[in-house]
C-alpha cells in the first residue's frame, strides 16, 4: 500500500494552551521493527492535559495523543516468519498489513527483563506516545516502535473459530480506546488488590500465609486452625476516585469475583463528584450487581466513612484501590483499611512526601501498593472483558459509556478547551470525518 | 501440682531504670482459658529497654518480659475433650499439665477475626506480656491468658514417632526464647518478600499477573510471552539491618530458596556494626551458603549500593527487608530496590512521617508491606526452622548464636544495665539458678 505523502495531526505548541490542526509529512518506517498504522480513533486523555496547561513544560511541539486504535499499512523487514525461529514476540510473525490493532500509551519491546517479567510499563525502552521524543495517535498514521512487542492484534491470533471472529467484530472502535490506558489500568489496579497474600485468606478459605500452607499439612496441626467463618470471607472494599478508571477498576473487580460468588463482597465507591457517583451505580446496576447478591453503595468521603463503620463494626475495609493521586486520597484509603489492609494505587503522585506515619503504618501492618499498569502486559485479561462488557463499555453516548463523543479532528482545539475547562466527558478524534 | 505461695520477678518501677528482683505471690487461674506456666527459661529483649528507659511512660511497677519457654502446672476449667466439640482451638482439648510450651510476645485468642485470618499480631484480645496489663516472664512463674489460643506445644501433637520426639527433645532451651519474637518475625520478614505477586514471577517462572495466567491458557496467546531467562529469575535481594530479627530473616530466605536453588539468589546484608556482618557471615557458611552456589556479601551502607549496581547492572534488587525502623533504613530500601520491587519492612516504625514522595513511588512501582508479625501464626513454621536449624540456633555461646549468656534471675539488674549500655548481647534469665 503506497501512504500518502502529507496527513493531519492535532500539535500541541509550547509553552501551554496552543492547539493547531496540521497537515505535515507521513511518518515512515524509521527502523526494521516499525509499523506504520492509520488511525480509526483516538483519544483525548485527562493527562494530555499535564503539557496542554504547560505543567509539564516542554520545548518543541509534538503530535498528541496516547490512546488510539488503528489498522497496519506498513511494516519493517522484521517482520517475517523467522522472528519466531529468533525467539522475538510472536507478533513479529504474524502481523500483517491489513490487521487491526490497539497499542498501550507507551511502547514496549517485550524483549527486555522488565518486558518479560510482565512489567512492561517499565521497559527498558518504552517512549510515551504524545510526547516530544515520539509522535502520538491524534493524527491519521502513527509510526510505532518495536510494534511487534508494542502492538495488540483484534482479534487475537488465537481467535480461530468463525463464532469466535464474529463476536470480536462487535467490538466497538471508540471502546478500543479504552485499551490505550483505562480499562487496563482499572484492570490492574483490581487485580493487584485481589492477588494480595492479605486478601487470600478470604478467597482460599485459609489462613495467612496461605503459600506456607499449601502443599504444608503437618504444620497445620500445631497451627490452632479455626475454620474461617462466612464474615471473614466477606470482603469489604473501598474504590476511591471514580473516574474512568475508577469505574473500571469496579467492573474489574466484578468480573474477577464471579468466582468467588459464594461470598457477598461489598464495595463501596467514593467520589465528590454526583455525576460520576451516579454514572458508577448505573454500571453496576447494568451487570446485575455485586455477584453473590454482594453490596454497593456509592459515596462522599464522609458518607463512605460512615457505611465502612457500619458495614463493618468499626474493623475498616480489607482494602481500598486509591486511583485520585493526591494525598488526601491515600490518607482515606489509610483511615479506611483495617489492619493488615492493603492499598492499591494507580494514582498519579506527584512530588509530595505521602502523609502517612511510620507508627500507624506498623500498628495497622498495611500493604501498599503504587505504580503505573504494565499496560501491554493486561492487554488480553482487558481485551477479554472488554468483548464481554461491550453492554456496558461498547456505545458513545448510552449511560454507562466512558466516552461523551467522537468529533472530527478539525474541531481539536476547541475540544481541548472544552474538555480542560470540564465541559464535555471524555472526546475521540475521527481523523477522517 | 499444688504452687508455692510465692515466687520470684523482674519488676521495673518508674519512672525509668528501677530493676527490682522481688518475692511476690504466684499468680493463680483467673479466668477459664488460663495456664499457669512454669518458666524454664525467659529472654531479655530490645524492645524491654523501650519502658526501662523511660521512653514508654507507664504509672506503675510490672513484671518484665515477653520471650520464655516453660512447663505448664496448672490450667483453668476450659481445658477437656469437650472444647473440640465447642470448635475452640485444639489446645484446649490437649494440653496438659506438664506439657513444654512457649508464648508469643502478646497473648492471642486463635478466635477472633484476625486469629482467624492468621493475622494473629492484631488479635483483638491481645495482650503484651510484662507490660502493665499483663505480669511478664522474666519470672518464676506466669499466667498466660487464652492459653488454648496462644500457647505452643513442644513437640507439636502431630510428632507422635519415638524418632520424632527424640529430635524434638534436642532443642535446646536457650534457642527456644528465639520463638517468642525473633524468629517468627525474621521467616515472617521472609515469607512476605518470596509470597509478593511481584516476586513469583522469577520463582514460578511465568510472567506478572501470575494469578490471572494461572488456568488462563487463552490469554497466554495474545501476551507476547518470551520465555523469562536464567538472569530474569535470579533473585537479588538486601536484608537491611542485621540484629537477630534480620539473622533470622536470612537463614528464613535461604530455608526457602531451597525449593528454588536452580536459581542463584544474591543477598547483600547490610549493617554498620562490623560484629553484626561477621555473625551473618558465620551464620550464612555454616549452612553452606546460598542454595544454588548463589553468593552472599555482607556490607556497609556505601558498600551495599556498589555490590547492588555491580550485581544487576543499576537496575537494583527485586526486594528488600528492612528491619530497623528509622526512616534512614526505608530510605536505603527504597534507593536499592528496582522497578516493581518490594520493600518488607519489620522494623518498629515510631511517629515519623515516612520519607518516601508519591511520584517516586509510582515512577517505580514501589510495593511495601509493614508492620509486626503474627508470632501465633508463623510458629509451626518457625519451630520446624528451629529445629532443623539447631546447628545455628542451638548452643548459647556458640560463634552463630544469637544468645549471649544465660545468668541468675538475680542479676536482672546489673544484666539491663550492661544490656542497655551495649556491653552484652542477648542476655536469657534461669529463674531457678
Amino acid at each position: 500500500m503506497s501512504l500518502p505523502e502529507t496527513h493531519k495531526v492535532v500539535r500541541l505548541y509550547p509553552p501551554s494552551h496552543d492547539i493547531r490542526v496540521e497537515i505535515v509529512p507521513t511518518p515512515k518506517i524509521e527502523h526494521a521493527d516499525d509499523a506504520i498504522v492509520r488511525i480509526i480513533i483516538a483519544g483525548l486523555c485527562g493527562s494530555d492535559l499535564h503539557a496542554y496547561r504547560g505543567h509539564d513544560k516542554f520545548a518543541n511541539s509534538f503530535v498528541c495523543g496516547h490512546e488510539f486504535a488503528g489498522e497496519v499499512v506498513a511494516l519493517g523487514e522484521s517482520y517475517s516468519e523467522t522472528a519466531a525461529a529468533l525467539g522475538r514476540p510472536p507478533l513479529y510473525a504474524t502481523l500483517k498489513v491489513g490487521d487491526k490493532v490497539v497499542a498501550p500509551f507507551t511502547s514496549s519491546c517485550s524483549e527486555c527483563h522488565f518486558c518479560r517479567m510482565g512489567f512492561t510499563g517499565r521497559c527498558e525502552k518504552c517512549l510515551l506516545f504524545g510526547s516530544q521524543r515520539l509522535s502520538g495517535g491524534q493524527a491519521q498514521y502513527v509510526r510505532v516502535p518495536l510494534a511487534g512487542g508494542t502492538l495488540f492484534k483484534i482479534p487475537p491470533d488465537n481467535v480461530k473459530t468463525e463464532e469466535d471472529i464474529t463476536q470480536w467484530k462487535h467490538i466497538s472502535n471508540a471502546s478500543l480506546v479504552l485499551m490505550a490506558d483505562i480499562l487496563p489500568t482499572g484492570l490492574f489496579a483490581a487485580t493487584q488488590l485481589l492477588q494480595h497474600p492479605n486478601i487470600l485468606p478470604a478467597l482460599k478459605s485459609k489462613p495467612f500465609p496461605v503459600s506456607l500452607y499449601e502443599g504444608n499439612q503437618k504444620a497445620a496441626v500445631g497451627a490452632n486452625i479455626i475454620p474461617l467463618t462466612d464474615v471473614d470471607k466477606q470482603l469489604t472494599l473501598a474504590v476511591i476516585g471514580l473516574g474512568p478508571v475508577g469505574l473500571c477498576a469496579i467492573v474489574s473487580l466484578l468480573e474477577q469475583l464471579e468466582s468467588n460468588k459464594s461470598q457477598s463482597t461489598r464495595i463501596v465507591a467514593i467520589d465528590l463528584l454526583e455525576s460520576r457517583r451516579t454514572k458508577a451505580a448505573e454500571i453496576v446496576k447494568k451487570i446485575g450487581g455485586v455477584p453473590g447478591n454482594g453490596l454497593f453503595k456509592t459515596a462522599t468521603i464522609d458518607e463512605g466513612k460512615k457505611i465502612v463503620a457500619e458495614w463493618t463494626g468499626g474493623l475498616g475495609v480489607n482494602a481500598a484501590i486509591e486511583i485520585v493521586g493526591h494525598n488526601d486520597a491515600l490518607e482515606l484509603a489509610f483511615e479506611l483499611i483495617r489492619p493488615f489492609g492493603v492499598i492499591t494505587s494507580v494514582g498519579v503522585h506527584q512530588n509530595h512526601q505521602v502523609p502517612l506515619i511510620g507508627k500507624g503504618l506498623y500498628d495497622k501492618n498495611v500493604s501498599l501498593v503504587f505504580g503505573r499498569c504494565p499496560v501491554r502486559t493486561m492487554f488480553p485479561f482487558a481485551l477479554e472483558l472488554l468483548l464481554k462488557r461491550q453492554d456496558i463499555f461498547g456505545d458513545v453516548g448510552q449511560e454507562t459509556s466512558l466516552i461523551d463523543r467522537v468529533v472530527s479532528i478539525d474541531e481539536a482545539a476547541e475540544s481541548y478547551v472544552m474538555f480542560d475547562k470540564g465541559l464535555c466527558g471524555k472526546v475521540l478524534f475521527d481523523p477522517w470525518k
